[in-house]
């Protein structure tokens, strides 16, 4: 039985086991589509048995869920902004780690946005997490963006629009550059605002 | 044997007791997703047999494409801005044109939306649509729009954001009126434009 860079099994608890496992789900979702991740695969990319991988994660959808939640809490994890430095500096910070998260884990993350369209499991993890993004500039008490109902709306579409610029520059369907992209989005998010009725 | 409103079906050609089919399909369409939508339900509310449906149409399938494709297209056709006014009036009334579609046909709209995400055809049929209503800043020569890449991606990414925001606005998860949610799309665009690069 093959062992992990985390050291040997034995050495770990079931919980510790299972982290292991879903850590590994997530670097294969990383470039492979939802679909491609199964059992199997994890099983052979672990080097343990299906059947102990059913012991940890139950069943193959379950499994699926569970890798898409730690990637989604990944995701908002590495886009926290920074406690200090002025807002579009943390802006700035969090869009970038937005468009690597999105470049290092393409396959997944589209996978996961196209998935969340039809599947009410999958769009429960794309909602919270989406929504944890936004309520970001309400928690902080953000001077770009005030706290109001038209500006809360605006907020949701900067963010949709984020993302499909995001997707279309990762297939490569603009010639902008990543620094261009990141100007673009973090300009325009201020350029919204300016949009709000006074 | 039923007629329909456009009179007896044996004053019409085959394509024309076909598009008259395809448009009572539309309808169907706007208050159903495509999973509801059925070459049985088509035949029950035009009162023919299913067998000449399945005549005009090939398959299930062919039927539900036939159908969206041309819901999309009515929707290019009812978002064209007249001829006259001014570019912001004219986006206004594009761009109400719009919101009223959605709203007239939310649940056909939401299930190609959702559809599109995950099957080929119907992102066909979305992305051509999509397509066209962004096209028309360029081939119109806007004045509130420059021709260049990263216009060109922002106008994607407004559309992307103004399907978000009606969408939001169409199930209740804003407290905005119609003309506020109209009066924010409208001010979005030159708002976005604002942020581009000198």
């Amino acid at each position: 039985m093959s062992t992990t860079s985390s050291g040997p099994r034995t050495r770990m608890s079931p919980q510790q086991r299972r982290e292991q496992l879903l850590d590994l789900g997530v670097r294969l979702f990383a470039t492979r589509s939802l679909d491609e991740i199964s059992i199997d695969l994890l099983a052979q990319e672990a080097g343990i048995s299906r059947g102990l991988l059913y012991h940890y994660f139950g069943d193959k959808v379950a499994f699926r869920e569970a890798v898409v939640r730690r990637a989604a809490d990944d995701l908002v994890a590495q886009t926290e902004p920074p406690a200090e430095g002025d807002e579009i500096a943390k802006l700035l910070h969090s869009v970038a780690a937005y468009v690597d998260f999105v470049d290092a884990n393409y396959e997944g993350y589209l996978s996961l946005v196209r998935g969340a369209a039809s599947e009410p499991a999958l769009r429960a993890v794309y909602d919270d997490a989406f929504r944890a993004l936004g309520e970001r500039f309400f928690d902080i008490g953000s001077s770009i963006v005030p706290d109001t109902p038209a500006s809360r709306l605006l907020v949701r579409g900067w963010q949709a629009m984020t993302e499909e610029l995001v997707l279309a520059w990762k297939a490569g369907e603009t010639d902008l550059t990543r620094d261009q992209l990141l100007d673009l989005l973090v300009a325009s998010l201020p350029a919204l605002m300016g949009a709000l009725p006074a």
